[in-house]
């Protein structure tokens, strides 16, 4: 019998008919004899409501109280859900995180799924009952309520999959796969079929928004095949898989392009132990997360130190460079770029294949774009340009790793 | 230590500056000194909300899930005061009904409260944390969610109350307190400082919705003192206590009215042993309940039995009678009257007067007010009038039983 575990997204449970919807769908799943967890987010826009909500009620909500609040949002659709399967005539249960045996971490707001305790699931299975998983919250050892962070959803359903050892984690979202590259800008672009969990978190990280990071790193940890595809229509999605030696002969499996950086450089830094930590420490005492770093050295004793930031961060990163920059006596000081682009590469081939970095760069420069910095990791190649060249260096990229569909 | 439960009701916390003003009070008692526990309900509207959207999902929705789904309201509502009063620098905690350990029977949609297991309720104060419990929610043996029925948040600060073993329970409400009679009705209605459960009980089940009835029946049952107040002053309200020697001296404690039932009143029927069953067992069937029953014996075996029921259920009932009648032959049939009203006088000092009932119906007769049916129990006297003659009746009799205030 096959185990197929359901996640369906907020937009996919955006209200009553919406639900209704995945309701047939769960239950044509059903019919055809497998059994179903289903796990579901709030409807869409819920959580950013409830958080207006808490915001409104303190600046800054205490976060034990806030998961609380939050937690509402799934509850709220899984007892719906639950509600229209019941009336259709199939048996269904409704668990709430604490009820599914989720146990986090203390860590509120973004707690880690430490175990989960699938018991009173196995029982309900059994019993051939429809089981419907509140998503994104879980309960801690002192019984209170945590949520597992934006995405969470994801990874509750790839957990219980796990647990439960599912034959399939099926994420059921308003996209009908994970795409080459973004079809908005490529027109080109096709539907991956298979992608191994490396390569999607690359694609992930990178801004090719379908899973959140997280789920994908627990699918990869305890090897939980995925299954992306769309609620609206029956057509295959891409599967997340496991490496295969297949897999390997697409050198590249995709284009991304993340339009959110922003870059800083500082000039001239004495090149001395120690320095780095001087300019990076204050960064992350102020909580600003640094993306790319990369330090050329210069003849004489100096470097320059290039790093991205996200957009949001950076007028802060930029003051708080000043500074340090003052403190190091770096001298001609500081560049900065909003208007960056940064467009990667990715492809588990790029281990046994040579030439992928050099194929790039010589298709960024057929087109004059230039590259303001470059950074690598073994399946991933990723350049720095400028914005206004970014949809041109994708669709160039596209064609020349031959990712382009043919029509 | 004092020990206060304090509920507030659903205009109380019906948005974030009246939760804010509910902090507020709070933080007052606790600056005093005072342990205390916050009961609250779902904002004003919230239920209805949800059960509105249940049943846009089904016609019947499943009542464990439509108990999990109504259970968020006083989440969100609980979540928020905890909030709150953190970000004001107080220690506090929100606990759901499981938290708070407070186990039902598995009836779902009207659970009744089996246990408190209050020991982490307990723990909390110690450390003297303000603790919010979401009202109106508890769970079952099987670890599901269960709620209390219509005011069940009355019912949970109650049950709280006697198993924190609290010196008061406050209801805090939109009135100041309980009144002689409807103020909207009588401009002299007082304001009763002390009432004994008993009369409490009668009022209630009358139409003073000031409490729920179980949550008094709870309250009498554990020897609970309830504090009934207002959330917008500081005022004393009304206390409902047990039963004291003084009260008895007061005869009549209040006069209510009722605008909600309707009358059936079956002629000519055989005066034989089994004849009620015939009546009330298709009107039980069809879950349609009775209020008063009065029967008059007429010469010749044969008798006249009138019964009262809720306007909702009056067709329905009509119905039904209009059967028995035909099966049981009696004569003369039907008669009917929808345009009715219960005045009824409470009071624990009708226990040792004699008269209250001769003055009762002489002030009536004054009015030229025709009674139609009258019920009797050990503390209440209530008549059957036309319903137009319902105000005049109640500022009559509050006159008469000297209940008016002093100018």
């Amino acid at each position: 019998m096959t185990l197929r575990v359901q996640k369906f997204g907020g937009t996919s449970v955006a209200d009553i008919s919406h639900i209704r919807n995945v309701a047939e769908r769960v239950i044509e799943d059903y019919k055809n004899g497998d059994n179903i967890v289903v796990v579901l987010s709030a409807m869409a826009g819920v959580t950013d409501k409830l958080i207006s909500l808490a915001t409104e009620a303190a600046k800054t909500p205490d976060k034990r109280e806030l998961d609380v609040l939050l937690a509402t949002g799934e509850q709220t659709t899984a007892a719906i859900l639950a509600i229209i399967l019941k009336s259709m005539g199939y048996k269904a249960t409704s668990l709430l995180g604490f009820q599914a045996g989720i146990l986090t971490d203390t860590s509120s707001g973004k707690a880690r799924i430490i175990d989960i305790e699938a018991k009173r699931m196995e029982k309900l299975l059994q019993d051939r009952q429809i089981i419907v998983v509140a998503g994104f919250q879980g309960h801690n050892i002192n019984g209170d309520i945590t949520t597992l962070g934006r995405g969470g959803s994801d990874t509750t359903a790839v957990a219980i999959a796990s647990a439960l050892k599912a034959d399939v984690c099926e994420i059921f979202t308003d996209v009908d796969g994970v795409y080459t590259t973004d079809p908005r800008i490529c027109s080109k672009a096709q539907k991956i079929a298979r992608i191994s969990y490396e390569e999607m978190l690359e694609m992930a990280i990178l801004g090719a928004k379908v899973l959140q990071i997280r789920s994908v790193e627990f699918a990869k940890k305890y090897n939980v095949p995925l299954h992306v595809r769309s609620s609206f229509d029956k057509e295959e999605g891409t599967m997340v898989i496991n490496e295969t030696d297949d897999m390997e002969s697409v050198v590249v499996a995709g284009v991304t392009c993340d339009m959110n950086e922003a870059r800083i450089t500082l000039k001239h830094v004495p090149d001395q132990p120690g320095i780095s930590a001087k300019i990076f420490t204050p960064l992350a005492e102020e909580k600003i997360t640094v993306d790319m770093i990369v330090q050329n050295t210069r003849v004489g004793g100096e470097t320059d130190l290039s790093f991205t930031v996200t957009k949001n961060d950076f007028k802060k990163a930029l003051e708080i460079s000043k500074k340090v920059a003052k403190d190091i006596e770096a001298r001609g000081v500081l560049s900065a770029e909003e208007e960056i682009a940064k467009v990667s590469v990715i492809g588990l081939g790029m281990k046994s294949h040579s030439g992928v970095a050099a194929t790039m760069f010589q298709t960024l420069a057929d087109e004059n774009i230039n590259i303001r910095l470059i950074s690598t990791s073994e399946i991933r190649i990723s350049c720095i340009i400028k914005a206004k060249y970014a949809e041109l260096a994708v669709r160039s990229l596209h064609t020349a790793f031959g990712l382009d569909k043919k029509d």
